[in-house]
């Protein structure tokens, strides 16, 4: 069986921005793509007829929670992935590598990595052999070799030793993978040395992957540091190759990413902002649950075209969200992810006519015009300890 | 502006039942007809859209809840709550009066009622004159009487005095109720007593509303109960008016209550049961939490023919209770409310064939087949002290 697997690069825009054709066994998708995370096979708060309604193409969802709960023996059995959640379109599975990063609990080796998911859960080994395993009974249309994705801040020493471990994990995932209609991407490590980042790239290069990822950033570094390691980063990747930045992210931070030539990007920020009442709109966030909101007859985003700004104004969002009604959780959901798709299509148009750059300054000076008082947003750059969880790579 | 309210009776099928049509100034519907229940304008876990896919034909929002968050005055001012909930189609709001039953701290005079809505909230008074003027600016199609719905089980010297007051409180409704666009319903009381019932309707029927309620019942005191109430209860109504069962319920209940000449009903059971992960199928309640479900590959019912069940098996729904996702919720209220509308157009299809009691015994053969382990369920008959919280009427 040859892989239906292909990308194909349409133009590349003055600014470096690229617009591409991902092509997966369930059809194709334009890129650059933001693509919402569905962890447990699952978009939160959204079924996936209204997934599709705000234009979603390729979603995400994680080895190792399925492989926690329910299982992937039993997704498998029951016709896969696609089938079990009813998503039609293309998919991508997560490694499991980034709860190396994510989870308190955890023992790294050679071999492997040994997680415990709760406290009272039981401890589970992860290697690139049952990553692999676990993601080709899954069968998503675009799988992720196991790496280590190492906390911000760490040493240069175990940096480097940790991305050597990655390529050599990289290389036993390509062995171990065995489904040919299943795309397998290397995922680069080395934290924000761009010595690591040309090491790890060479590396994963040797092993001749479809596509390749950015890991290891949106770990609370911030958005000077994600932008200087892109600078030296994206450079190093293969142009007709897709190319996949995890993790990210805040919609400037996405600009910033595809003005670097990102083409992919997965985030739970959409839909964990909206269960927390921050809802992005063109000129910026805006808390629904602030006061200002409790007699606004206007939609959440006057230049929105989802079901949830067609239908409700932000009195109606701001009384679910102070009556907890469920229903807040999905209609802001729907709207965040629009927003999320709408900024794609328009990425995708701008750079069709070269225009990237512009449409960039023009959505940010809109953007950037307002945000509410506490609205959730990034930490401090330069912020010490653990980021917020928000902050992450999809986890939950 | 004379009043867009009708109802016709179209057919009296040999049992007793009715199969009618209601006009509003939103539309027809046809009765026997279930009235899903979205207390604070907002159905649980369901938007609009999904209400409407499932046949939702009439649906009640709450004036009292309503009136605590957002209020009233604001509703109107955004256009009224159909607007603000973005339901065009027909609505009815209760009065409050349930309140008087569901809520701890309270205090009935002759004037109406102090209620506290939560231990730190404001003591609120609700009167005839006050219920009508919130559900006048509320807006909806069908309003109801302010009345006092009495616990069970009490005496028949207070049920009397309580009616009497009802009645007297109905005088009040009808004179402040101020918008001929609405129809304002008549709630009757007087517990399980057939003198009672029958002073109750006397006094209603002088007052010459275009619909008439018995309230009272769901409040614990069993299906035989309700049954022996009904039996002398429905007789006493106009046959030419339409005749509402408030807050019923199982829908072995429904199919008792439509028997006995009953058109309309609503309850929270199917939105609630389904948050709690019980789904209604043709062969009776399944708990999907149960462990038998987990690898189960069939639909939640296999003759439904909702979004759930024609999308995700038993498996799939029992993997997102296990992991406590939204679209739990979600999925479950689909399918339930779809459930009930599907009872509901079954007993208009009967009816209009004369063929009722062969439609019941056939639904309940199948229906009453299992039932899971702890299942939620009525409390036993006879039980003391307050019933369930989901055996009441909506409240929450």
């Amino acid at each position: 069986m040859t892989s239906p697997f292909g990308f194909k690069l349409e133009n590349t825009d003055p600014s470096g921005a690229r617009l591409g054709t991902l092509t997966t066994a369930r059809g194709q998708v334009t890129t650059p793509i933001f693509m919402p995370v569905g962890t447990a096979a699952a978009m939160k708060a959204m079924t996936p007829a209204q997934l599709k309604e705000v234009g979603a193409g390729i979603v995400l969802s994680n080895a190792y929670h399925l492989e926690n709960q329910p299982g992937s023996e039993l997704i498998e059995k029951l016709g896969g992935l696609h089938r079990f959640m009813a998503w039609e379109g293309p998919m991508l599975t997560d490694s499991g590598g980034y709860q190396v990063f994510s989870l308190d609990k955890k023992t790294v080796k050679e071999d492997g990595v040994v997680f415990q998911y709760s406290k009272e859960g039981k401890a589970v080994q992860l290697t690139p052999e049952s990553s692999m395993a676990i993601q080709n009974r899954l069968g998503a249309d675009i799988i992720m070799a196991f790496d280590e994705c190492v906390e911000y801040p760490t040493t240069y020493e175990y940096a480097k030793a940790s991305l050597e471990r990655t390529l050599r994990w990289a290389k036993r995932c390509k062995e171990a993978h065995k489904n040919p209609a299943q795309a397998l991407f290397g995922i680069s490590q080395g934290g924000l040395w761009e010595d690591l980042r040309r090491r790890s790239f060479a590396g994963l290069m040797d092993l001749d992957f479809p596509g390749y990822a950015i890991g290891g950033l949106s770990v609370g570094e911030g958005l000077d540091n994600m932008k200087r390691t892109l600078d030296f980063t994206t450079p190093l990747m293969p142009t007709e190759k897709p190319r996949y930045l995890m993790g990210i992210g805040l919609p400037e931070d996405i600009l910033e990413a595809v003005e670097r030539g990102i083409d992919m990007m997965d985030c739970v920020i959409p839909t964990k902002f909206a269960r927390s009442g921050v809802l992005f709109t063109s000129v910026g966030k805006l808390r629904i649950s602030n006061g200002e909101y409790k007699k606004d007859k206007f939609p959440a985003d006057t230049s929105c075209d989802c079901y949830t700004c067609k239908n409700f104004s932000r009195a109606y969002l701001h009384h679910l969200f102070a009556s907890n009604e469920i229903l807040a959780s999905t209609l802001a959901s729907i709207h965040n992810v629009r927003f999320y798709m709408n900024l794609s299509f328009g990425m995708q148009k701008a750079i069709a006519k070269g225009e990237f750059a512009q449409f960039k300054a023009e959505f940010l000076r809109l953007y950037l015009r307002r945000e509410d008082k506490a609205p959730a947003s990034r930490p401090k750059s330069g912020r010490k300890g653990r980021p917020q969880k928000w902050e992450k790579r999809p986890q939950s």
